[in-house]
């Protein structure tokens, strides 16, 4: 019995406990990302820990959500994360290099290592092979700190790709079915290993939006090999040093098989709102269309854009429809204008946008009211766009480039034209946005503007945890339901005290008002609770709101982490009727919370309706170890001693 | 005695009055345009005008303002424009296409004819001899309308230019250095026009540049005659046709003469908080620099930013400046996107945004705190960068590109580099982003978004007017103090009962509230009140606070307009050192106001502190009669019935 991808990388880097499913395991993490949005509050965390330089192989620090850059607060932040990167050991990549996912993928992702990322897009360098995954930005703190990274052992779900896609067919269809076959929690506690004779038809850009969207299917990460097709890749990076062929054993072995026939997908649409609310174009009908938005990290690649250019060259976009297009790096950008495709596009009548997460994080090109937005990105949850109104559709580069000359959603494969696009034999490279540490940090003075606060710490768990329901959601609720992100929130990521008034806004604008008159309380909540972006913001908001537990049907991986990493308990309903009975205002009351926590079962008495009903501790004894001691920095801390 | 170019034009446009200095005269506007942050006001009073379709030669409304879209009010107020632009017989050129000033320049202006557009940048056109003014966007509404613009006779003051600049001196320390001699009160009720053997050495861009940043004078315009230079220019945009040749008459008179020995001029600053605040860079010293910013529709012509590639080519931003660039139209964009010239600015590692106003509107790029910005804009107006403790600098794109590489503020004469630029043959044409009205409108149907609300109305003038002073102001108090305009607000431009609770923010927070409280009131000002900005806001904000009068040592042109258009009294001080004894809530009452504006003259009590002072009546009979009916749209509704 061989080893599959995933199995080796957890093999070689694993530093605590047994590959067993479901079982508690740390692993060492041999290279980590930031962004801005998670990064001010990750290096607040890295610099809380007491420690002089990073220990990781390597550490980068990218700028690419917040470039719009409307107040003080964004400057200041990029200040900060510079110095702060330069004093501990860690590489800047300057605001106007690229999406932190594209750059890393061009620049720095190598097969067989382990990546955090304090978002959740990392996965996409497991397109190279690399074990990829989306943390919070304290698990990402700690891993700069030389800590490891703990998840539990996920399943091996081996995808199947037999065949070879048609024409104007795209990677982004690809994974936009497997959303539509297994749906935005078929991944929970999963891997998705990409096998098959197809892959060998796909290029690493296309397989980096595979595994980059991969995300939305709530798993742990996906990974394609390290095969020829990657060392094209590394060759034309000038980075044949970092390649190596990577592997599964011919006889390796996976805990589930899907088989995905590339020779019958057609182009595909996310439907408003949800990511795997997928249908066939042809089938969805010409709906018209008032923006189309190409970008993102999951699109942004110069194979995305030259075929997005080749579709654009000598047409005009619609006179209703605006086109932006974000590039996903300079690399791209910047080769792109050497060779009249950027001329092109911008001939056609498409804004072009700055190299960053722009739209796709909301920040800006919010949609008109009722707008129908198609975006190449990788959610389309309600609210995301800014436009609480639209409507937006997630589809390949293909299919908005061909709909924004037609003014109508429309299926790219009606369109008549070759846009083959050769992978480069030499990328152009140039790493001079992207700063080395200074060699030695001691010297370096962290910048800190006003707009940096001091983060929300836990105290330690009591015998007791009691307050009232604050707020009941349903199903599927996302991070950006319960910490909204749009342009005029992100600004203050290091500000947890401004974003709390925002928690839950766009669900209940009630809520942070009713949580602190309440002394806080208890979140009731559904089946895949925090899906999503990773930020610890859907966490530390609550937290700072007074939150004590959240009380699901199931949780989303990295936000349960992330409630766990801030000492707020995650609960889930051993009878899921028990949420049925359960409103708004019920005082809830957990007595002696501590040993129940061992024993796996807490007993949680609504004393507002005189019910009671059991709640499952679904938490590694490392879990329960950072609950009781008011989140991970306390524990981590309290190890130290 | 012959006549000059001002006194041509207006002698071809007269329609009402006489052309005596400091004379009411009304005059025929040939084209107007609007941007959208004022436009969507200017088209619902269009609307409210109750004609069919407007009756200039041309008109456009741009979309250049509010690009960042942060929410849906932008992409509503956008379709609003394009739609009521159709139904009126507007040209509507798309967001994209490009900054208005320079996007007009290119594709619109007419030497010897009249331009009124609702941005105070307007003059831009007069660089091909076009009598261009800014004026509030209901005098556009107005002009569109069919009726005539109001003005001053204004004196001519001719500005003699003699020699020719030094390499990496630009146009931009021309105008520079005429407001260092004449401050931004230097041009009250005065036309500026260039003449000399040293504007033959000047190319049409590099006039727009001197004749945009006229309006910093305080200027009604500022005009270039039309000659050999202009030719070359409307060749090259293929509109030959449109050029025609306008010059003085040799011996024709001026009110007024100021000489610029361009061979004497140095690199300029001008620095914070006023464009006049100028001195030479190399005075200045080498002042650390944290971001640099180009563009504006001061300085983003095709020649700007070709001198600032060369400049930029092959060398690198330093990494502590973040450098932006935001080309002025579609057209240049385009052109350095085939030339490569945009290849090497991304090279350098400049950040390019939208062809758009950008950061010179505070839409993106606030500063840091205490950042220290260089911008190639026109105003750098205390909080106009988005950052109140930023220190913006004003200056050339040459000075701007050689300091974004030194980190530092660096004189670009220090740098030996040959960055001359050709006028190119043929500029890429390529009008399709300009859509055209619709043949019929009134099948159009106007597409209103919720934040689209009524504007304000005055009442009819009683014969009391009585209220507290709400605030008192000093000198150069700028449209930009009273009505701030950033990110957060433009997407409020039409809804001014939001607007309203910002008026007089970064002066006195207080403001609206007081306002409210003691139902309306009179502002206190010092000299040169409502310079800067054309926008109308700065009045219709006062208005729905219940603002009744200004008492003014004296007025910015345009902002005295508005304030008339909307039925508010400008008044001003017989005696300044009356403006000492008022403060703060003092209860003043103007009785028998309806004569006293015939007698010229208005008696103040002060009841509060039980004085008495009088306050002069600078209008025109017809503005009496403006004021009277309680603003613009009444009084033209009054004589049409």
């Amino acid at each position: 019995m061989g080893d599959n991808l995933v199995t080796k990388i957890l093999k070689s880097h694993l530093v605590e406990g047994e590959l067993k499913i479901g079982e508690p395991i740390g692993i060492r993490i041999d290279q980590t990302l930031t962004q801005d949005s998670t990064g001010t509050m990750a290096y607040l965390q890295l610099e809380a820990m007491g420690i002089d330089r990073v220990k990781t192989k390597r550490s980068v620090a990218f700028i690419d959500h917040n470039m719009l850059q409307q107040g003080f607060e964004n400057a200041d932040d990029h200040k900060f994360i510079q110095t702060v990167a330069s004093k501990y050991g860690v590489h800047f990549s300057k605001p106007g290099n690229g999406i932190c996912h594209q750059v890393f993928l061009e620049r720095f992702s190598t097969p067989g290592e382990t990546l955090t990322g304090s978002d959740s897009h990392t996965p996409t360098a497991g397109g190279v092979g690399m074990l990829a995954m989306g943390a919070g930005g304290l698990d990402v703190a700690l891993a700069m700190g030389g800590g490891a990274y703990y998840i539990n052992t996920p399943k091996v779900c081996k995808i199947n790709l037999v065949g070879k896609l048609k024409p104007m067919v795209a990677a982004k269809d690809i994974i936009l079915e497997v959303l539509r076959k297994l749906t935005v929690k078929g991944g929970v506690n999963r891997v998705f290993e990409y096998a098959g004779m197809g892959i060998k038809t796909l290029s690493v850009p296309q397989r980096a939006t595979i595994t980059n969207m991969g995300a939305e299917l709530g798993a742990t990460t996906s990974i394609f090999p390290s095969d020829e097709r990657t060392l094209e890749f590394f060759k034309a990076q000038g980075r044949e040093e970092d390649w190596i062929e990577f592997m599964p054993d011919l006889d390796a072995v996976y805990d589930e098989e899907v088989t995905v026939n590339l020779d019958d997908l057609k182009p595909l649409a996310a439907k408003p709102h949800s990511p795997d609310n997928v249908e066939e174009i042809s089938s969805i009908g010409k709906v018209s269309v008032d923006q189309v938005a190409i970008g993102s990290c999951t699109n942004s690649s110069y194979e995305d854009l030259m075929k997005v250019s080749k579709i654009l060259k000598g047409k005009k976009v619609h006179p209703d429809v605006s086109l932006v297009i974000a590039p996903g790096s300079r690399q791209v950008m910047e080769m792109m204008a050497r060779n009249g495709a950027l001329a092109d596009i911008i001939s056609s009548g498409a804004r072009v946008l700055e190299n960053s997460c722009g739209p796709c994080i909301g920040m800006g090109q919010a949609p008109g009211t009722n707008g129908v937005s198609l975006r190449t990105f990788n959610r389309n949850f309600y609210g995301r766009s800014g436009t609480l109104s639209a409507n937006v559709y997630l589809v390949s580069p293909e299919t908005a480039a061909v709909s924004a000359i037609a003014g109508v959603l429309t299926d790219p494969t009606e369109i008549n034209i070759d846009i083959t696009v050769e992978m480069p034999k030499e990328f152009l490279i140039d790493d001079s946005m992207i700063l080395a540490p200074a060699p030695v940090g001691t010297k370096v003075e962290v910048l800190r503007g006003p707009n940096i606060k001091p983060f929300p710490v836990n105290d330690k768990l009591g015998e007791v945890v009691e307050g009232k329901v604050l707020i009941k959601v349903e199903d599927n609720i996302t991070t950006d339901h319960i910490m909204p992100s749009n342009s005029k929130l992100l600004p203050f990521r290091s500000n947890i005290p401004y974003l709390a008034d925002f928690c839950f806004n766009t669900v209940d604008s009630d809520f942070p008002k009713r949580a602190k008159e309440n002394n806080g309380g208890v979140i009731i909540a559904g089946n895949n609770y925090g899906q999503g972006s990773s930020r610890e913001h859907a966490a530390l908001a609550p937290l700072h709101l007074g939150i004590k537990a959240v009380i699901a049907k199931s949780f989303a991986r990295i936000h349960k982490a992330n409630l766990i990493n801030n000492g707020i308990i995650p609960l889930e309903f051993e009878n899921e009727t028990n949420y049925d009975a359960l409103d708004n205002l019920d005082k809830l009351v957990m007595e002696n919370i501590q040993s129940a926590l061992d024993n796996g079962i807490v007993k949680v008495k609504n004393v507002t309706k005189e019910t009671e009903f059991n709640a499952l501790v679904q938490l590694t004894e490392k879990e329960i170890a950072v609950i009781r001691a008011g989140g991970r920095l306390n524990y981590v801390k309290s190890q130290n001693k």
